[in-house]
């Protein structure tokens, strides 16, 4: 490819730890159902009402709270007390106010980058959560544009784009999931790189992958992408 | 003033119907509390908590769900059941799918208006819901920009007008709070409209008013919109 202008990353679990903390409210919330439900259960009902309420909620802790809440009265069979419910939304807060940590190297790359492309921050979720989250990061002044959107495919990029003036084709998305951060910028003919999160095994070269007939590069560390850019010139 | 270039619209309870909604459910969850709780009492301590949750869940639905489970556990003092909350969450649920009831003369206003302003709106609230409203209120496509804000003030506003290139003197901004929609326009330079959903007496004339020193318009009704911009001309 020819050298992006504008470098888009995604936020959650690419610039910061997020995943963790949802899966780590889980085992609590979990704990606290013990008495209630076998062990396994709980994950698989947990999972199903998230799913089933993602259309009225969306994506974000206060519908992730909500569906907590739901599986465990459903669970218990409605035997499931007041304070208890009261732990589960005191655990939801908690996460909301979980200080923001930044992943290994992303510090530093945004400020090798700083000056040499314009970057902007493409994220799914809650507004006022998002919205918090990128203010306690202290990484917002490095952006120049911050749009936070309830999906991320194929026509919410577009419409980010569109609005801002931007040729896909001068964008360069980085990204940790392959289904909201890599496929539907491929698809729209722009270009993107996948750093998975938990990276399995460590490889320090650059892949070239494919997966639903689009080809994107794959990088193990965020920390690699000056280097990236600098052999694109 | 000179004839606005751009009319922008606040959404809840100016285009359509919202607070009823909210003080509709917070009836049913109160005869749901009625064993626990003398009257009066739980509107002052839903209020006291919504207030304390404000900085963390922002407003919106879900965060209005979450305050009325916390009420409910606090008013019951942990008595209430797993089954009583979730019809608390039900209610939400219905808020959430509650049809957009567009407000009188809301259609042909913006139909009238259609073509001769650019119009757009600024609305406040979760991001999934209002994208949600939005989509279901049949308006979206008279609307060339959308804009939904975590918090209403002239750092957002002012955010908004900036990263859409707008100059805020060519704006007319049309709501129905004077603390969100009015005062934080004027004190950018801007011109505002205040239309009182609730108007305590018809009254068919404009009104000039002040408050906290800036001056603004009062409508009675949206209808009135048209007529008043063409006597601006």
């Amino acid at each position: 490819m020819q050298p992006p202008k504008i470098l888009a990353f995604d936020a959650d679990d690419t610039l910061w730890v997020n995943e963790p903390i949802f899966t780590k409210t889980q085992e609590r919330c979990k704990s606290l159902l013990e008495k209630f439900v076998a062990p396994g259960v709980m994950e698989e009902k947990l999972y199903e009402t998230e799913i089933k309420n993602l259309r009225l909620f969306g994506y974000g802790v206060k519908g992730f709270m909500l569906s907590m809440i739901e599986t465990a009265i459903e669970l218990s069979e409605g035997k499931i007390g007041g304070n208890e419910i009261q732990q589960v939304i005191d655990m939801g807060k908690e996460m909301i106010e979980h200080p923001i940590n930044l992943l290994p190297n992303v510090k530093e790359t945004i400020e090798q980058l700083k000056g040499k492309y314009e970057m902007m921050v493409i994220t799914k979720g809650d507004l006022f959560d998002q919205e918090s989250k990128i203010a306690r990061s202290g990484l917002a002044d490095y952006f120049t544009k911050i749009e936070i959107v309830s999906e991320k495919n194929v026509g919410t990029y577009s419409g980010v784009f569109s609005r801002n003036n931007i040729d896909i084709k001068e964008v360069l998305m980085i990204g940790n999931s392959l289904k909201s951060d890599v496929l539907p910028i491929c698809e729209l003919g722009g270009h993107a790189i996948h750093i998975p999160y938990h990276t399995t095994w460590v490889h320090e070269t650059i892949s070239s992958h494919q997966t639903n007939g689009f080809v994107y590069k794959e990088l193990a560390d965020i920390g690699m992408l000056p280097n990236y850019l600098k052999r694109l010139k």
